[in-house]
């Protein structure tokens, strides 16, 4: 029998309508959607997303309870094991009788996205697994669009930084016309302080939650408060 | 009167299916759309892809003349001026008259696109000038889904160069888990120069006109021929 095929979909970054016209297609047409679901906050919004431009009403629903962690840590390592293989599992098990399916993704699949670690023990089972990866709004491309800024002209570089790495954040900042400081409310005091120390307080703009009915942009982060740092929150700093 | 409210539309990378329904949505209900046109072969893309979507019967097709140069030379720069300055002419007439507009860019308006320099010269004539830019799929994210690789994952930092830059390229590869090369064609045997000298001939991906009909993929560079090389085209290398 011929194998399903698994479709990707990035859904954007929040607002449902900046779902792709080929992920909402896809969406409709597989009977059975994979979502992650972690400890972080993003887990769920996925199919939140999808639910208000998809017909949900008789597709099942796969919440496949994986970790979003960086990488497996040593205590942790086997517990987190048997939770990919469980989704592992369940994919194939669909994939194997026929059945197309999507494994959704908040914003693009290929930015930082959980997908890739279930991709490789796919592949490590199934190495001619059927996959299409559809793309989607990154969080990045509608958290600059909302602010109104553009990421890169011309001959411009752009930094992407998951916002871990202050350390080598000033270096970083002096080569690059524009920095994306991903995740920003875990080390948002140490990035303030490097960006005063290298007066460039006024070029960095702060954006939560882009296209949510509860997004705020602040172009002065002097002002942002405690509550106002949020996971789904990035920014970004133009030289 | 009400003056209208200009669109800024990200039609994605070159598959008219992933334009998002928002986009969709919006090119319908606006009379007038207007397409940068210039010397690249990037420019008449966009209105290729809307026309695909969107039933055009009827409304007005603004093609703007207008240089996708990434500074103004001495030589043209009048030229240049003009040219910016009819754009800048046409948009304001319409919003003038109270009709909302669009401006189609493709992949996403804040990467590398024309419309934020036609967006300083309405600003600067018009500062409470209603805009509203609706993020798109860009072609780095695209090209990233069709060679099913990621651009990151947990704490990877990514850069995103146009290739002109290929004098800090080691030193970048050396510090960055990914590196995005825009415009490559430009500069390609540079390019395969240096990535051989770092070892890194095989972490290198050429995908060129991603998700269109003559779509390539090449996950071994050194195949690329002459006629491989193209506008559409970026490298990705992974560490």
């Amino acid at each position: 029998m011929k194998k399903g095929k698994l479709y990707v979909i990035g859904v954007g970054p929040g607002d449902p309508e900046l779902l792709t016209i080929k992920g909402q297609r896809l969406l409709n047409s597989v009977s059975s959607i994979c979502v992650p679901k972690g400890r972080e906050e993003g887990s769920s919004l996925a199919l939140s997303i999808v639910s208000k431009v998809i017909d949900l009403d008789g597709k099942e629903i796969i919440e496949a309870h994986f970790p979003m962690r960086k990488t497996r840590d040593k205590e942790h390592g086997d517990e987190l094991d048997i939770k990919w293989n469980e989704t592992v599992d369940i994919v194939m098990a669909r994939l194997n009788s026929g059945k197309d399916m999507a494994f959704i993704t908040i914003g693009d699949p290929t930015i930082y996205s959980t997908f890739f670690y279930l991709y490789d023990r796919l592949l490590g089972i199934a190495p001619d697994l059927d996959v299409e990866i559809v793309p989607g709004v990154s969080s990045i491309n509608a958290s600059a669009a909302r602010a109104r800024i553009s990421l890169g002209l011309a001959d411009e570089k752009i930094a992407i930084l998951p916002a871990t790495y202050v350390a080598n954040l000033k270096d970083i900042l002096a080569k690059f016309d524009t920095v994306v400081l991903m995740k920003v409310h875990r080390v948002f005091d140490k990035v303030v302080g490097i960006l005063d120390e290298m007066g460039l307080l006024s070029n960095a703009v702060y954006i939560a939650r882009a296209g949510m009915a509860d997004e705020k942009i602040f172009t002065d982060i002097r002002n942002i408060r405690e509550d106002d740092l949020n996971y789904f929150s990035l920014m970004i700093v133009r030289r």
